[in-house]
């Protein structure tokens, strides 16, 4: 057992404690500087000191047309019909861009703008050696002439402190007159993956074993912030391996990530380990996901450079990796911002409206992952997986909703406050999906992406999906509700689901709906009446998915009673999820579609032909958002790539099976 | 003389020539794949194909809490007044966080919610091996147990092709079983300074001279693009060197930038360049700064690798920095972003007002820098310096405001969309001051910079300021306009320039105001008699400046005429300004302060003391945004440094002289 036991703090606190600490250490500041020679691998690096000009730019009066130095006094009266002939070399001199403006010059007439004559005063074409320029319009003193400073005035504030260099500043840290920029060094930052369940990125996996990438996104994060990462191969739980490793880190780093072993479980070493070579600031921090961040501060060995802070910051990362990520987020981004002294990342904000009731705890500051997109005249925001292990979800994510400590959630239809992982343009060009899933979702999203939509499918099931249409969460919904009086899909539905909202309904598919069972179909499954045996275990889809509805129809047609079948109440939201139970034992069988049997290696027993439908309201239908949607059901390789998935029938693709007004 | 003149055809019709030919020549799509490790180098990397999931995430049903492993259908009925005992074994196993669940159960109740016993029944702190233990809550199965797929489920599409990695994607990417990322290759972009003017970096500098750092401007930017930049060194102004220089790096590039030579006069090479080794294809696009642009396509030499594309295509980038780096943002990034796959950058937009009428000419698509910041209610953006010469309008500029081809620039108070060169956040950080210019505000916006505001200074003369106040353009105006009826500085204007505004006055410092003179004083200039003498060129400061004010005061107090004046109508905008015409030598004197003369290295004849204020409309005074002013003020840093500068008294600073309501 852990001789600490986590407790919660609230965030702010938790930072106090860790700038008071490093405040104590001497390190709330910049680290350091460097003088980094002025080349554009500084793109992104930070100015430690403010750059004032060395030079003047230009540094002497220059033409800034090709053309002819003139005094500006000797071209007074220059008109169309009493034009003024100035001589070469006297009067008036040649001069390219860029040239010094010779002395007793004022003024720059272009040469389009002078007729050249020879000596005997007729037109000529050496135009650069001409005996004198004939002019017709007068010219003001200092037109065609960049002067001295135009620019840049030696002594002047080119660029701040803290500024972090773009293309542009290097340019105009050079016309200053500069060689070198001093900037902050970056912070080196140690990340230690610990857990002897880890196996490395390329392993063969066997059960039980864990790819260990959170060193991989936190080194990457560490770079994006400006760090200097360095991942550490993985350290088993092990007291004594992990102090040794910690220690090492501890003499050339200003910063150690410890991930995982963070909380208090048997194997949770973290906290000790920090106790041991330094002190234990903060364990537990109320922010989900995240909690169990430790916070400390560790000894450097005393071999080390005299003037180096004796104590190294150490923060504790959960395993979790989106807990991982946050929490790399909320502690390392504000710290870097400051070793380095620029300002902190602000994240982008829109305000949204939430599409789904939200239940949090109410002791924790809760982060939220959504997606974000316009439907209609509102941003909405829907909520991804809050599974701290889903990294996908951050992947996905457009953005971060906090629920702050002490309110329990929210309801759906308020307004928030999203602070974006992505560029707000981006948001344009989400089109929601809702409803039924099909893999096919996932190739069309591809597709899609080459037309710049992003396609962000909710898996709730068909009837759902129609529901949240009518109140205007998507921008589609994918059904396959079969109404058992007609034998018809989908259409019978839409007057009670979306009465009086104007749609078009568009075939995507046919599909075949069969038994996803095992490979070898090991417990010889054939067709519905297998269901009710004893040592058959079923997974169903969730109330309302028109795969249940299919099923629910047959059964009824055969009389078979849904108490008799065993895990008619286990259910799961997607096909994939229910090949996911066969293919893992949870489940003898399941119903759904051949490309999720395949996807799995599980095999398929087909029953019944099914058709798929898009179902999207007029107003989105003919909106330029979902314009490519059309493109990609007409798109060759689209249909090529579905027709090769199996029990898939395209014929009907794209096809406008109705329009309701 | 260059054989091809320049004729500007509109942007989208060279966009159209470029893309057509380099479609002819194959080469409008990625250019090529590579497999690169997963690691945090891949980070801005863009995914060449989509990523499909190997394996699923987690590829095991696993515990995701420390506790025990149960079969939840056991556990029924337990309540706190009825608890039940699971035998350890047999119905419990321990589980750490992410071990897979035992064969046979289902669920998993955490560490903290059992009462762990031992043989005899009774409670026992060997919480991992119990005989048994004993739970008080029922638990439903499923519960805290990571389902197989939970994150990912193999095939499905983790992240489309096109995709710029981040972080958190390559955490994703490792998860779905992927070791190596196939991602687009960098497109390799050679760029070729040239001109016998330049000079490379660091050089002692000389009359006609210019730092050549367009190349470093460019291959940051080709950098930032996601290409491969490869800066060669200046090639002098001579056709067959450069002939030469392009053909060797059409063999090793993607592309090729030609720097300056791309207009039309006598040493302008790059037209006929690209003509000998290739095809011109565009001489001359209608948009400004940047209109002198060549397009064409060179070949390559046949010696190169046989699939290759035999062309190249080149780009010909004029010489003023600002044409350079926009000419390459609107050219080369879209075809960097198709190269690789990826999105084109699209600048976030906001909608501001502009505070100045604008003149443009109507042939050409014109890129205004604007800096944007928010007054009051109303977001402003004041144009910057049109010069292309003046790289530090790119640096200072939040945003471009393009003023379309057709027109003839826009009236002041039209409603713009900026497209942003900087988070929209930062917008609400910028202070606007306006009106006098001093070197104070200068070393004012570096203090500031650490408070995370930016000062965005219009040097229009304290008159002009005040106008501009009232106009709402400004959060505050430098002022030191002398009365000449009472000898006070400032107050006196404020009820005809800000009738009915509730002003505050805050001293900002005391300074001196003297005569600007080349070092050693040359033609013994020591007072304003000196001014009509017929050797003395004077260099003015603008109309209703309030140095020019000081000037006509005291002009006027001796009875000394303004006609009398050689130069007096020769104008600058700053103090700086003035010292920089004298410096050059096209004026003798001029009135100014004495940090200017320092600046510029040169004497200085003190005249006449005054007072600089800062006139803040109480609405701005008392707004969080200019609080940071006040502790600046206070700041002794902030007033050592200015009290370090000659001709400054710091003993006002920061003294409340008047508050007008």
């Amino acid at each position: 057992m852990a001789t600490v036991y986590l407790h919660d703090i609230p965030l702010p606190e938790a930072r106090a404690r860790l700038q008071k600490s490093l405040e104590d250490a001497g390190l709330w500041g910049i680290l350091g500087v460097e003088d980094i020679p002025l080349n554009e691998s500084a793109i992104g690096r930070v100015l430690a000191e403010p750059v004032w000009a060395e030079i003047s730019s230009p540094h002497y009066h220059a033409a800034a047309m090709d053309g002819f130095a003139v005094c500006a006094a000797e071209t007074t009266g220059a008109q169309p019909s009493t034009p003024v002939v100035l001589a070469v070399g006297t009067q008036a001199k040649y001069v390219d861009t860029g040239d010094p403006l010779p002395d007793g010059f004022d003024a720059v007439i272009p040469i389009e703008n002078v007729e050249a004559l020879d000596s005997a005063g007729r037109l000529t074409p050496a135009i650069r050696q001409p005996s004198s320029i004939r002019i017709r319009v007068a010219v003001v003193p200092w037109i065609h002439v960049r002067p001295l400073g135009e620019d840049i005035v030696a002594t002047q504030l080119v660029l701040p402190a803290g500024q972090i260099l773009r293309p542009v500043d290097l340019g105009a840290i050079a016309a200053a007159g500069h060689t070198t920029i001093r900037v902050a060094r970056q912070p080196r930052v140690a990340i230690l993956p610990t857990g002897t369940e880890l196996v490395p990125i390329g392993s063969t996996l066997k059960r039980g074993d864990i790819i260990e990438y959170n060193s991989l996104v936190l080194a990457a994060q560490v770079r994006t912030m400006g760090g200097l990462p360095n991942r550490y191969p993985i350290t088993p739980d092990d007291f004594d391996l992990i102090c040794k490793r910690v220690s090492e880190a501890a003499r050339e780093h200003d910063l150690i990530l410890l991930n995982a072993g963070s909380s208090a479980g048997a194997e949770d070493f973290s906290a000790r380990v920090v106790e041991k070579l330094g002190a234990l600031l903060v364990h537990g921090v109320a922010v989900r996901p995240g909690h169990p961040v430790i916070i400390g501060m560790v000894r450097r060995e005393p071999t080390d450079a005299g003037n180096a802070s004796l104590m190294v910051p150490i923060i504790g990362v959960p395993g979790y990796p989106v807990s991982a990520a946050l929490t790399t987020e909320i502690f390392v981004e504000p710290l870097l911002a400051r070793w380095l002294g620029r300002a902190p990342a602000e994240p982008q904000t829109v305000t949204a409206v939430m599409t789904r009731k939200l239940v949090s705890p109410g002791g924790d500051d809760d982060y939220v992952r959504v997606v974000v997109g316009r439907v209609g005249e509102r941003l909405l925001a829907a909520p991804l997986s809050r599974g701290a292990g889903v990294i996908t979800s951050l992947v996905r994510a457009d953005g971060l909703v906090v629920v702050p400590r002490g309110e329990q959630g929210m309801e759906a239809g308020k307004q928030v406050t999203v602070q974006l992982l992505r560029p707000a343009s981006e948001l344009e060009r989400t089109i929601f999906a809702i409803g039924s899933h099909d893999i096919i979702l996932d190739l069309m999203a591809q597709f899609l992406a080459e037309h710049r939509r992003r396609l962000a499918s909710a898996n709730v099931g068909s009837q759902a999906g129609l529901i949240a249409l009518k109140r205007g969460e998507a921008h589609f919904a994918g059904s396959h509700l079969l109404d058992p009086q007609t034998g018809e899909f989908n259409l019978t539905y839409l007057p009670q689901y979306l009465p009086n909202v104007a749609v078009r309904v568009i075939a995507l598919v046919g599909r075949e709906q069969g038994l996803i069972v095992p490979r070898g179909n090991p417990k010889g499954i054939h067709g519905l009446d297998d269901l009710i045996r004893p040592d058959v275990r079923y997974v169903n889809r969730q109330r309302g998915a028109g795969t249940r509805v299919l099923l629910d129809y047959h059964l009824n047609l055969k009389g078979i009673s849904t108490t008799a079948i065993l895990g008619y109440n286990q259910e799961e939201y997607t096909h994939l999820g229910v090949a996911a139970a066969v293919a893992s034992g949870r489940a003898d069988c399941g119903l759904g579609i051949a490309a999720a049997a395949k996807a799995l290696d599980l095999d398929f027993v087909p029953l019944f032909n099914e058709r798929y439908d898009l179902i999207i309201p007029l107003e989105h239908a003919r909106s330029p958002l979902l314009a490519p949607i059309f493109d990609v059901l007409d798109d060759p390789a689209f249909r090529n790539a579905v027709a090769a998935l199996p029990g898939y029938d395209i014929t009907p693709m794209g096809k406008l099976i109705a329009e309701v007004a």
